[in-house]
């Protein structure tokens, strides 16, 4: 397999064929007018990449790429934006160096010689930053740390059910180094395939479970961390009260305060025991209601995802006038049809149906329903494939999302869906603007929009651009915040900056120079 | 009712009469050679104290205090330690100033006032602190902020079920203010009555739910904070992936970073259903195995303490040869029985019986099962007072605990009680230690301790100190946490400093050097 320089995964399964087909005739159906002609990127070879303005140092010289190829790869993110750009050939900021440390020691290295030389170091995981979080959208040289060869299950605990692991791994990597041990992370952000632990740490990424457990922080037992001043290595501990936590620091920080090269996490066993249903909704606020008291009942869903209308067409092929809400409970140790059988009271109590009933299974039954859940999951795993073929195609396909209390939904929903729609029918003459709820809280969900508009090749880049401003705008303006889980980056900046409190800033600062007094790590990120 | 200035609560509520015989009649018969002569605390007001070395600007004069009883109530905590050196008069560091802010903006004023002066600033909530986290230990000046005017209900949101409260707020008060709205917190320390919510939130305090929601961090969806450089206010989300958590830096920062002024809390319905059950053990080891599964199998019991047998005799009065485990399942929305069936049946497997059968309650059995969790919960409160019943009668009687992950609990377990025994033997003569489980975590237990011994009046503290440093030393080598609940104050620095990665040290320094640029929030404590 060929790892993609320009868009996501692999060349080989990039969309082709009868998908193509299908995908392009169902746009061909929803924008009669628009142009589908297909744009091939550039072979990353020939971009006439400036040379790289650094040489590392003999010890290093090893581990040290400056190929155009590599160099190209490691530019930008996944975001359409980035994306579209490289179809494009523009490259404005490129990696001087793509280094490939093979252990800590290495990286140690890397950020010593770094601090010495003043060069900007950005820690690079899997490449799927979709806020420009690894793009060098600086002036100096930069060198990209691939930690892709720190990927290996260290340590085993199943008595306290917690792996050490190192972060560079990547999602299947590291799930197929815990199934022989019967454990499992369950941690399936959308990213899973090209997406590292390490990254998934550092950008506080939200995964496989809608309620509890959603983000990747709450699954860490500790953390070892290379700064620039030292190796910070907190205590294996189930919990602990001792002074502000030393891992909620480092989660989140972006590359900007260290490289987080290894992770005791909480795992589990594999699950034997599922129910899960549709529930589909002829009124939204009905549909929003009875989620959120799912959500507040104590039941502990691992699946409870809200699908608006168009989502609902869109994504899962269900025509319904009010939402489709997908619920599924999951456990290692009991049945969980008791759980839904309540879930789906609430839901009856707001008018819900469930036509196609209740799939419950249990450890006699458990392939079959894996077969089913690989299946979705396999089609949730196509969609950044989906939009890498409609973006070479002048489509703007784009997704944002963030969370906000129950008592502002209503009210912030009404503003970000108006804003988009505002927004495509200026810029693009019009599109479709989905929502679903990836996770929920008690006290709130995380909405998840995506936009499809048909643009003009060769301003793509600039019609998204306008229409996230004006997204962003509403969202935060409603008392959301700018990301729930796909982290701040460089794109987030400016909404970031708002909604951080200032002392906190000033704090974070503080922090960074104690850590990083050089100013290496992921400058423009954060800080 | 007036609050004791030495001892824990209010005078009224002293142990006295049959409650006092039976305490005293009880250690008459467990250690038979010791002198039971009390020994009265002082009158506050004749301690012969310093005169304050500060006054107030004329602006907060009508605030401040410098009355001897108020200065001497508010130099100690409740530990243990703090108790017996009240009793004997010995206050060496009191501050010189007790200042009574009555809103948000004399918080402010007194930070100016201190940051200008370079004065240190002390925090107060209920001044419940076990760990030293109150004491002016240091030489210059101090002002002890007490913040119980700041005890309103502000806000209600029902949809979101959320509040902002102020942090000054003890216990009893917030869930009075709470219970019109059918709302409850469900946080309830041991120090439940005399502890704040901004204390609690401070030091990371442990409530009620043993598991899942074990800290008040948890709790937590924005808080409000005065610096000395300006109000951080976060904004009010269920979750969010935007850096590093701003929350997370201020909860635990024990007064060294702000004053946190108020908060929006996650609260919940008042609990309908419910189903407990004591499970007895012959085999210890067999318990804990127990209580592990049962941690480990997604059932969420709001409680699963594990008594060792010297507690389940002392505090529960049961005889048991290995362990007794507390269970109790609640849920506000649905019946819980399925649920503690499934933790006996786990129990069972490791020979665990039930011969006090299990008891269902739901909303129509709800006002005779009140009654029994209430007889437990007042027990619970009357520890405290008993404490110090026994303290002036020169007992030696204080907790510790911590948390570790499950595979290091057995070695753990065995050498701080070995720790504590030899200790307890060289300096007293020996005596009893207790262990229970506060909270348990799919990947570990939070172990309680509690030792009783008899002292030499006048040498009470020393052996206790003494104590204390063999017991620290053993857990923090044995891979626990210096504290799981009780926070770090001025009695845990040694020991928290070997736990604390030095980067995150210096992070924290970093923060703190912009945040408190004259250094004057609770000098000593964490840095």
């Amino acid at each position: 397999m060929t790892r993609s320089w320009w868009g996501w995964g692999t060349d080989e399964h990039a969309v082709a064929g009868a998908e193509l087909e299908a995908l392009t005739s169902r746009i061909s159906t929803l924008l009669p007018d628009h142009d589908l002609t297909d744009h091939a990127p550039p072979d990353p070879a020939a971009l006439g990449l400036p040379p790289a303005r650094i040489s590392p140092p003999s010890t290093l010289a090893g581990l040290a790429s400056d190929a155009s190829a590599d160099r190209a790869a490691h530019a930008h993110g996944k975001a359409f934006r980035d994306v579209v750009r490289n179809v494009h050939g523009s490259l404005d900021h490129v990696p001087d160096l793509v280094v490939r440390p093979r252990n800590e020691r290495d990286v140690v290295d890397v950020l010593d010689w770094c601090s010495r030389e003043g060069t900007a170091v950005i820690p690079y995981g899997g490449g799927s930053s979709v806020v420009g979080g690894i793009e060098p959208r600086f002036a100096g040289p930069a060198v990209s740390l691939d930690l892709g060869r720190l990927d290996a299950l260290i340590e085993v605990d199943p008595v306290s059910r917690a792996a050490r692991i190192q972060g560079g791994v990547l999602g299947p990597r590291l799930e197929a180094q815990l199934r022989p041990h019967g454990l499992t992370l369950r941690h399936f952000p959308q990213s899973f395939e090209f997406s590292t632990l390490g990254g998934w740490l550092a950008t506080r990424a939200g995964g496989h479970f809608a309620t509890l457990y959603t983000h990747i922080d709450d699954l860490v037992e500790s953390l070892r961390v290379v700064t620039p001043v030292g190796v910070s290595e907190s205590r294996r501990l189930p919990g602990s009260g001792a002074g502000p936590s030393p891992d909620r620091l480092f989660l989140g920080s972006e590359g900007t305060l260290g490289v987080i090269t290894e992770a005791w996490l909480r795992v589990q066993s594999r699950p034997r025991w599922r129910a899960q249903a549709a529930v589909r909704f002829d009124s939204y606020p009905a549909a929003v209601n009875a989620t959120r008291e799912i959500a507040q009942a104590g039941l502990h869903p691992a699946n409870c995802r809200l699908l608006d209308a168009a989502e609902a067409f869109i994504n899962a092929g269900v025509g319904v006038a009010g939402g489709l809400l997908v619920l599924a409970f999951e456990s290692a140790d009991h049945p969980v049809g008791t759980l839904l059988t309540r879930a789906l009271g609430i839901a009856r109590e707001h008018r819900g149906s469930t036509p196609d009933g209740v799939v419950e299974s249990g450890p006699e039954s458990a392939a079959e329903r894996t077969g089913a859940a690989d299946d979705w999951r396999a089609s949730f795993l196509r969609m950044p494939y989906q939009r890498d073929a409609l973006a070479r195609r002048a489509m703007i396909v784009e997704t944002f999302e963030t969370a906000c209390t129950w008592d502002r939904f209503e009210a912030l929903h009404a503003a970000v869906i108006g804003a988009a729609h505002d927004a495509i029918a200026r810029i693009a003459g019009g599109g479709i603007v989905t929502c679903r709820f990836t996770h929920v809280y008690p006290d709130g969900p995380a909405p998840y929009f995506g936009i499809y508009a048909g643009g003009r090749w060769g301003s793509t880049v600039a019609q998204w651009d306008e229409i996230k401003a004006a997204v962003s705008d509403a969202l935060a303006g409603a008392g959301g915040t700018i990301t729930h889980h796909h982290a701040v980056g460089r794109d987030h900046r400016p909404w970031y900056d708002r909604q951080r409190p200032e002392p906190f800033a000033a704090a974070l600062r503080g922090a960074k120079g104690a850590l990083d007094p050089a100013g290496i790590l992921n400058p423009g990120v954060l800080l």
